[in-house]
């Protein structure tokens, strides 16, 4: 199954990139109902082929910044990224989901999630995955986060998520900083592309039956895309009336830092996109509506923002707490 | 003379070095006098090999923050890196001086500047440049720089300055915004290492007599390193009083945000500095104190904003102007 013929790998792309705009619709419509705001949306056609809708709710009551981004482009890969892609070729098609919320108050902590699908001659893969980043970590909300990731994987393949949670690990991490960006959750990618298209990914190597197989990977996507953000939706009702103050705001602010350093130096999909001469605007929609770096700022030990900063890079089993 | 002896091109490396560390010296004096305000002195070791010192003013009069900082480190280059670099081997020694100044004040610019030697095995180059980034475009300012320019650049060769200015153009030029980060000034590397070690640089090619000989480029760096903020002083100092309001500041933030996205993804030095295991806090010193993302946000037409952006995109050779 992992090289089905030509036709069949189409007829994925087309099902798959269906199922990404009715997801993106669903999503939107559930945040404008947690938020109380609305989206702005904006429909778009990429000069080289295929287009997409950007959604961005702005000032919201809850999200400072929410995008929600559907794209399905075709193009061609310049060579230097199609070396290090799985696939032959340089035509290209890719579809998918992604987002970033920001809520304004400090307490409620900042989410990513996407979920793709990409085709390269004879390769074609899913790619994806959801991570936490709090600014104040709260061990209960990263557990129910992540024991939401495992009950979808579980569903699927018991071996999913200890791989796509180290996986996950190991992706969301500035090694400038010694730091994961938050704590963390799951991703994955080239799943359904076969262990020999990897391209030097090392967990691919020991894929289960289930990765190699993308009617079953197809099925595992779509189950995420629809309950990725159930339990986000929780903490943020659960966080978001709690009181916080300008000394809060600024470590908000600073760890937002963070977050631009990784989509700007190491983010797979802001690295893809940019070189796949795609629509700026929404590729870094990502990025915070306002962040702050200033030297060498560090907690002082003993504090709240040094506890969650240990919390993090601790890089928990947090599925496993309190079992 | 491309080719130095191993025992000359130590000795020019202790020299530079040295210069290095003294010119640190008298910019941050000079800045000091210019805002009023006192650096933060941090001597730093780097594990792998050297050190340096970090200066930074942070909240000053005129500066929101300014920094300055001087290295001089060894180590070895990872493969990657050290295929992209002229010379041999994977020991290097670096020195430099970088400085980047984020004044409050939007009407006076941001300035960025740069003198580095750096030697592997029988490759020994110097690189630097400096470059003015205003919110608000002022003529008068830019073709001032550019002259200050080029007065120091005609003093060792009548080539260097268009050369220089050209290569300034291509370099601090953002592909995903299809902007330039400002107005431009100068900038070239792997001067001294000669053209056959010039890694794909395109204007090296062509090289003048002056830039394939080591001790000529140094005594072109050692006057531009001197020199190279005298024009910036006199600029801060016309548009320091200069009232600016709440929406002022706005564009100032969201023009910082491209400088975040130049020094993130195609800075030399920050690549360089983060993937030889340079010490972040250092490297990263250049981001801005303050920066704002907002999606699609662009200038209304006929607006002072829109029309320093149409002053920056026209990459105008400011030098000759009103000639």
């Amino acid at each position: 199954m992992s090289n089905p013929p030509s036709n069949a790998r189409d007829a994925l792309g087309e099902r798959a990139a269906a199922y990404f705009r009715g997801l993106q619709d669903r999503i939107v419509a559930g945040l404008e109902r947690l938020d109380g705001g609305k989206f702005q949306r904006d429909q778009w056609d990429r000069p080289g082929g295929g287009g997409g809708r950007s959604c961005v709710l702005a000032d919201g009551h809850l999200f400072e910044k929410a995008g929600v981004n559907f794209s399905d482009v075709a193009g061609t890969f310049n060579p230097d990224l199609a070396k290090t892609l799985p696939g032959d070729g340089a035509a290209f098609r890719a579809s998918g989901v992604s987002l970033v919320l920001h809520p304004r108050n400090p307490h409620v902590p900042t989410v990513h999630a996407n979920v793709r699908f990409i085709q390269r001659g004879a390769g074609a893969w899913f790619g994806g995955g959801t991570d936490l980043t709090p600014y104040y970590v709260v061990p209960a909300d990263a557990v129910a986060f992540h024991r939401g990731l495992r009950a979808i994987c579980e569903r699927h393949d018991p071996a999913l998520f200890p791989r796509f949670k180290a996986w996950c690990d190991r992706y969301f991490y500035l090694p400038h900083r010694k730091e994961p960006r938050g704590v963390g959750g799951i991703f994955f990618d080239y799943l359904g592309a076969g262990a020999e298209k990897s391209a030097g990914e090392p967990s691919v190597a020991s894929a289960t039956d289930l990765e190699l197989d993308p009617e079953r990977v197809f099925a595992f996507v779509r189950d995420l895309g629809d309950g990725m953000l159930d339990t986000y939706h929780e903490i943020a009702v659960r966080r978001r009336d709690q009181a916080w103050d300008e000394g809060q705001r600024d470590w908000q602010l600073l760890r937002r830092g963070r977050y631009v350093e990784f989509n700007l130096i190491f983010d797979r999909g802001t690295i893809f996109g940019l070189r796949t001469d795609g629509r700026t605007e929404s590729i870094l929609m990502s990025l915070p509506p306002e962040v702050r770096w200033r030297y060498a700022a560090a907690p002082a030990p003993g504090t709240p923002e040094a506890e969650s900063l240990a919390q993090i890079c601790a890089q928990r089993d947090w599925a496993d707490l309190g079992e």
